[in-house]
């Protein structure tokens, strides 16, 4: 790996990009609550965007934006507090108009702007108070504000995530700056996921959509399951090229590929770690599936029954949760060649099933990994070679208490 | 409806039914935990099974069994406190020995006793007391068990669930008994169902299937989700004829569906109700969707979404957390089509969502609904004729104290 992780970095990390986060009192806990962050040139773009049927008004104009215009963005406006969802014609029209009121104060046309929003479906977003922020944020852009804009998106998270990185091309050195986030119980529809990644690499916007698929798809589509995503799930990639530096030939795209996966893989860890009410990550790693689509049926059974992440919680082994999730879950399965190990990072794996019978392990052996905050279930079918790995974590009574009473 | 129900009768109200329960120190607390109830003659029989791959060694003996013979069965064994699943070999010849011993004890062939577990997963069952348990039940056979019988098949419910119905034929009165354990979270996967009807009345066994899969579907179906199951869930019927009456001809079969249905829809209830942790039982409608189908997954991920459930709990009329449930179900939907209306029982409904808005409904007339132990959420797709209802239940800190912890 030639990248070098910046943990202090952000969105304002490449060149050319400055940020700026104000209270607009979206948020009623009066934090601040609207960003934007801006190029002082024109970029190259690609989004990656929610499957829920019922989107977003930002989701659906963004989706709109980019396909007429890919290739000259300036940024991205965001508004927490309010997801701008179920809102109807008046919730689109609310988003055009965050659109075209940051074209007309910062210059440039609207489709150069693109637009994100997360909190609360189904409330109308309060525009005087939205538009009053823009004009309150617009002279306060500044490349030091990468931090503050990754505060002012949260919104159960409990702490900001962001980052960058520094990768050198051949054509000399890059930066690429990340934020995001959380997606409440990790799993899909819990919440909204936000990301946005900036660079001044120099790419063509085609180019970029392939580079932002394939870091997707190994990160938050690792835990935010396809096609199963709430209304506003958006991540958004943004180049600029102030670098002066091309992403080109194989070498350099190899380069610059870690360092955009390094970066989403990065923040996809950020926001499981800080899933709500989280107390234990667990990786679960499903093996010798028949095919590539029962691998992730499997994964996903697992990663998402409130039984096992119950029991992940309480630090129960209680692992026939986990074969009954495998049943369940549509794939191909031979109960009688299953197998199941489970493990504490570093650790050699504990056999607990072999060929659909208990090994004769100890309890007290399999409770040890339980109780570690960060541990690793691996299910083999024995049907086949596809496999696949998601992130997911316990399900505890604070998860139940955050969400019982998000609204009030 | 020519049915009367008898909440204090039981799989032995029926004429000819007998059981009786023991604690053979399977479950841990020492209560009761081993069941036989037996016709003194022969029964035709049906069954329904989970869908899970990683089906119970009892499931798999009983399809083989029913499928060998389904007209002339004599009863059925039932162990709670472990379930006999994921037990491989030594698991199905567990579930073979309790089939055989049971009918040494009581006279017949193996093939003429079926067999139920329910408890944890992956443990092997202990034969021993097993085998001495039935030998201690046998002689206690007696047709005033069926309530004890209901009680010993408990895992984490709460409380008992049975009840007998009367029906009057064209050709004479018959009853039926029935007894049920809980399904957890109610969610499909979310524990072991168990339910056993008995009746007096004559019908041969190929019908008695048909009318078993037609009251479940409206039952225990709607709570526990095809295709999507525990390991060990079964519904068992047997009817032994003892009353004399024949079920025949439109009238007969009418009256005695509806009496089985009903039986099979207050069992089901029963179990709603006694959801582990559930302080509200809420009834899923939708209605307008392109296909059955499609009504069903949008009820499906509305009654399983840990947010919508979550947000039941405490009471807060999120709704926002519906509509993104309907949209990530995959069922086809427009958007700006959907309405939304939650109602109280016996309540004019209060309309939140019409054409994909917010309604200018009053948040305290919706927090009123919310707060309701039983109420309403119905959801309209505006694109076909097709509609489903389910039943589910909130999501609270109990469900995850009592699943934290099952077996320790």
């Amino acid at each position: 790996m030639t990248y070098r992780t910046l943990p202090d970095g952000g969105v304002t990390t490449p060149r050319g990009f400055s940020a700026a986060a104000v209270a607009a009192g979206i948020k009623q806990s009066g934090r601040p609550d609207l960003v934007m962050v801006v190029s002082d040139r024109v970029c190259s773009a690609a989004g990656v965007f929610t499957q829920n049927r019922v989107a977003a008004a930002p989701v659906m104009l963004d989706r709109q934006t980019l396909a007429a215009n890919a290739v000259a963005q300036r940024g991205v406006v965001i508004n927490a507090g309010n997801a701008n969802a179920c809102t109807g014609a008046a919730g689109m029209a609310a988003a055009r108009d965050m659109q075209q009121y940051t074209a007309q104060l910062l210059g440039g046309r609207p489709e150069q702007f693109l637009v994100m929003s997360t909190g609360v479906i189904g409330v109308p977003l309060p525009m005087e108070r939205v538009r009053a922020g823009l004009a309150t944020a617009a002279p306060l852009l500044s490349p030091l504000n990468g931090r503050a804009a990754a505060e002012a998106i949260m919104t159960t998270d409990t702490r900001p995530k962001f980052l960058a990185v520094e990768v050198d091309l051949p054509g000399g050195r890059v930066s690429l700056g990340g934020m995001a986030k959380g997606a409440g119980m990790i799993h899909p529809d819990m919440a909204t996921l936000l990301g946005l990644v900036t660079t001044d690499a120099m790419i063509p916007a085609g180019e970029l959509d392939e580079f932002l698929r394939q870091a997707v798809s190994g990160s938050f589509n690792a835990i935010s399951i396809d096609g199963d995503t709430s209304t506003n799930d958006t991540i958004l990639l943004l180049a600029n090229g102030a670098s002066g530096v091309p992403v080109e030939d194989e070498i350099g795209r190899a380069a610059f590929g870690a360092a955009l996966n390094e970066v989403c893989r990065a923040l996809a860890m950020m926001i499981v770690a800080d899933g709500e009410g989280v107390t234990k990550v667990v990786t679960v790693r499903v093996t010798g599936a028949a095919t590539p689509a029962d691998a992730r049926r499997v994964a996903d059974t697992i990663a998402t029954s409130p039984l096992v992440k119950t029991a992940f919680a309480g630090g129960d082994p209680n692992w026939g949760r986990i074969m009954m999730a495998t049943g369940r879950s549509g794939a191909e399965i031979d109960p009688m060649r299953l197998a199941l190990w489970i493990s504490a990072p570093d650790e050699e794996p504990l056999p607990i099933v072999r060929e659909g019978t208990p090994t004769d392990y100890r309890e007290k052996d399999a409770a040890a990994i339980f109780a570690r905050p960060e541990f690793t279930v691996h299910v083999d079918l024995g049907s086949g070679t596809a496999e696949t790995s998601l992130w997911t974590t316990d399900l505890t009574h604070d998860y139940v208490t955050i969400n019982a009473d998000y609204r009030t």
